[in-house]
């Protein structure tokens, strides 16, 4: 069996009694380690669950030939930072199994994609997601104005091997160099869904290294009332 | 201290470990029962989480008055079917504890805007989403048309009070009524994150009653061809 287990944003706590119960069961735990950084060690994620886990790179996770080996006679975890199909990576393993007769379990957990929630904007007025690559691309910025008048979440790219992670500032300095307004008002976040979260709501030049990681950019739509209301409280001049 | 826990989408076992963890700190424990539909009942919660449950309208979320004033001085949570801001409603609540000092603790967990990830559609090409009323609407079709090529998750109505909930094939009767192709293919959903979920794709005239709550309905919009690969797996004729 293969279990595709969400464990959330943060710590070893996010997981789900579901989740972690599941775990516990299993053969092997892979936990993929590049689509987004937790607030915790690989160490801690062992001492909490109680058992051994085998770091899996994309190659790894995308190739599925050993995890889908092993999950014909064993069952087989593998991890994944917030909800399992938040990345688009984990679907080509779930197919696999399934095309092999290959018993599959969900377990769903929180996702950056609803987290950012926590800023006031209203979550089902966001349009395309984005992600702001290291490269320079022209593509976020023609999402985000395809996207007008919904929101846009920019994810920033990170290379967890080496350790490199974008700064919302140098995300926003590329925006502004493929044709952002240098005074659009973004919201610039670090850390969200964990209690130590930074969320800044100013002009796209005046966003400074918040330092702490991942982060995410969101740039507004149009603005109900309400949303307004809860941005206010995250100012920043 | 105000705690807003989101508790997932189906039974007592989706909670994470911290949000168990501040459930049974807490003095008063409320849960909202309008948002949506667990496949559990309160008192399933109760006996796991070990404390009372006082269920929730919404008209006593969105004044918040009571739930404000006790949080003052005790410990309040409360549970939120989802993730904690996938719907508006509790943002109010939110605003109004952080207006008056009240310290706030938030829980994420899993939401349906991204448990619809296992249908194989990737989360990052959902435009806005929509949802379904009782009454009739042609809001929901002008979404559809205008989130393409990107796809449209359409929440169907709702009303647990009542024990009443909207069939996909209902909805998709007036979606047709209102202009939507009676031959565009979508995913009609049962109960997403459980393990008893149903995904059918096939044209909207083809959807027959799903027999099981909550549902929802996704149109997509273009496809890449993994999308295609995952749909195969869930087509009806």
């Amino acid at each position: 069996m293969l279990l595709l287990i969400g464990i959330g944003l943060n710590d070893p706590q996010d997981i789900t009694l579901k989740g972690l119960e599941a775990v516990q069961e299993t053969d092997y735990v892979y936990l993929e380690n590049y689509t987004s950084k937790l607030q915790c060690s690989t160490g801690d994620l062992e001492t909490f669950y109680k058992k051994k886990i085998i770091l899996a790179d994309r190659e790894f996770v995308e190739d599925g030939s050993i995890i889908l080996q092993q999950a014909q006679e064993k069952n087989v975890a593998l991890l994944i930072i917030g909800d399992v199909f938040s990345a688009t990576t984990h679907m080509s393993l779930y197919l696999q199994a399934r095309e092999k007769n290959i018993a599959v379990k969900i377990v769903h957990n929180a996702s950056i994609l609803t987290a950012v929630g926590i800023t006031g904007l209203q979550l089902y007025k966001f349009g395309k997601t984005t992600s702001i690559p290291f490269h320079d691309s022209s593509t976020p910025v023609q999402v985000i104005k395809a996207n007008y008048p919904l929101h846009t979440l920019c994810l920033l790219d990170l290379d967890p091997k080496n350790n490199k992670y974008m700064e919302a500032q140098d995300a926003l300095t590329m925006l502004i160099h493929k044709g952002l307004d240098p005074e659009t008002k973004v919201i610039a976040c670090a850390q969200l869904g964990s209690d130590s979260s930074v969320i800044l709501y100013t002009e796209a030049k005046n966003v400074k290294p918040l330092g702490k990681f991942p982060q995410c950019i969101i740039v507004p739509g149009e603005l109900h009332f309400m949303e307004k209301e809860a941005l206010k409280t995250y100012t920043f001049n």
